[in-house]
């Protein structure tokens, strides 16, 4: 197995990249990982790390995608950028999967129009694994895709479940649509057409999923257009980050309230588990015909390695193999 | 001024209810309030409040419209249920607000098919005000119109404004959409459509929000489809529930930690405030020639006296008439 890191555009700058991907590859059998960016960095941190692996290799880029850059432009006109070259040796079939905490944007550009969709899917979808107080959940489409039709949302569920049998090991992962009410006909047009095609298909499909239940559900897959599915992922994050922030205030705002804070600390910080997406690391765009995945950008050497690790066990899994038979079988063969 | 306040339908009964109506009306110049529900079990509450007002009278109902009933059903066949009654005095010009914390979509139908829209307003829209940490935001629609066109969106912005000038005493209200980045160009087609017709209107329209910054941002009114706004709403109160709920239960898990728990109690219970939809009690269905306002089913009394005394600030300032001059401003006479 041949995949490939990139090390640029990250909130966090190259070294927690390159640190959690050499941790990752000491854990899981990695043939060759290639680091790709900028080489005298690179090869500074690997020093630093005091790394000599001869099976980790550097591809030296000199171009950056900046998130302010117009997506498709830029992989049209940053040829040797990192996001662009790797997605190339992806398209060319001399890796097996391409990670990146770059530019969303630019990441799911060259997933479509360098890396290319899997025959029949109709668009690739952004997911994200919400960790949750009971179970995690897969959502998607997480904001690729803003304006879709039914027949797309039953595609995101056929490409969520084969990567849910996977990531939680289950033979019919429970799959939901995000609706305004929990009963069948509550919600938009999309949504009460997505749901009859839902149930008419061979899923384990359980209904609604309303947006008060997004922490605390059973459902492992939860499917919805990108535009709604972009409005609850920042909702959640945009809420615990404000409340969190407001506790940190308020416990540090009097001396009683200061030693309170230092015995409830450590529970606190619990607490934020629940929403840390460093525990799943990153996660795929589904679609593509190689596996491509994005880390959020402020990620850290930890969310790099799982992330890493997630995609070393996509790959082995057969994932897109899946997908890819599943969409035969429901449209048949080119 | 006559005020319609039901009694029905509402989580915790009608005491809360009654005690919170007759606490604002001691508050609020109200020559008449009707209280609408079991003439019995009102009389009774009255009682134990030690209340002697002839100014407050009752309107007995016999039915109820439960959260389960279809609501547009419901209106129809249970016309001796408070929500139906009191949208016909509203109608008939016999009272000049009406405010209940019972089923949201029966109020709702009972707004639109009993009460009236205004001349030119195409559909009614559900507000919420989210308190926030810098300061609150009039949140519409809140989930009364799943499918919208762009210029409903901007239907939604005027009555926002209007409302918002009183609510806030603002000249100029500061009016976002919600949309997936901060950039125009970002969102789907609606919002992209809407965005213009916005940018070209006279309302000082402040472009994007996102949803990351529901709690935090500085806008006074924030317009989107319902079903996205109830996405969002949803969102916000499912995370910061969850959320509450979780560091009560860790904080109650150790020794050391329920000591904390102790000296930090009140800092906690300061942070509730933030997301406290009891500040502003309730808010109006914007678009109904009579002021209509929809409290949260779970309301206690504090939440039912603000929100009457909004809805009687919201009659006062002639909201509905300044809402019925835009919209004639905009669209001509009939």
């Amino acid at each position: 197995m041949k995949i490939l890191v990139d090390t640029m555009g990250a909130d966090k700058g190259s070294y927690e990249i390159v640190k959690g991907a050499v941790e990752a590859k000491k854990l899981k059998k990695i043939d060759k990982m290639v680091l790709a960016g900028d080489e005298e960095e690179i090869k500074k941190i690997l020093s630093q790390l005091a790394v000599d692996d001869k099976d980790i290799e550097i591809l030296h880029c000199s171009e950056l995608i900046e998130n302010s850059d117009e997506p498709a432009l830029a992989i049209r006109r940053k040829k040797d950028s990192s996001v662009v070259k790797c997605s190339k040796l992806l398209k060319e079939g001399q890796a097996d999967g391409f990670i990146s905490c770059g530019s969303t944007g630019a990441v799911l550009a060259a997933g479509t129009l360098i890396v290319g969709r899997i025959d029949k899917v109709e668009r690739a979808a952004l997911t994200v694994v919400i960790p949750g107080l009971k179970s995690p959940t897969i959502v998607l489409d997480a904001g690729a895709n803003m304006d879709v039709s039914p027949e797309l949302i039953t595609q995101f569920a056929i490409m969520g479940c084969s990567y849910a049998k996977v990531l939680f090991s289950k033979q019919a992962p429970k799959i939901s649509i995000l609706s305004v009410g929990s009963e069948e006909g509550k919600g938009n047009n999309l949504v009460k057409e997505a749901y009859k095609l839902l149930e008419a298909s061979d899923l384990n499909f359980v209904g609604n999923l309303e947006a008060r239940e997004i922490l605390d559900n059973d459902s492992d897959v939860l499917v919805c257009d990108g535009f709604a599915g972009n409005i609850l992922l920042k909702s959640v994050e945009g809420v615990a980050g404000s409340l969190l922030n407001l506790i940190k205030e308020k416990l540090m705002s009097s001396y009683k309230a200061k030693i309170g804070a230092l015995l409830v600390k450590d529970k606190l910080k619990s607490v934020k588990t629940v929403l840390d997406y460093r525990e799943y690391g990153a996660a795929p765009l589904l679609g593509t015909k190689k596996a491509v995945f994005k880390g959020h950008g402020s990620s850290d050497s930890l969310a790099v390695k799982n992330g890493i690790i997630q995609m070393v066990d996509f790959i082995n899994n057969d994932v897109i193999e899946e997908i890819s038979s599943k969409m035969e079988e429901k449209y048949g063969r080119e």
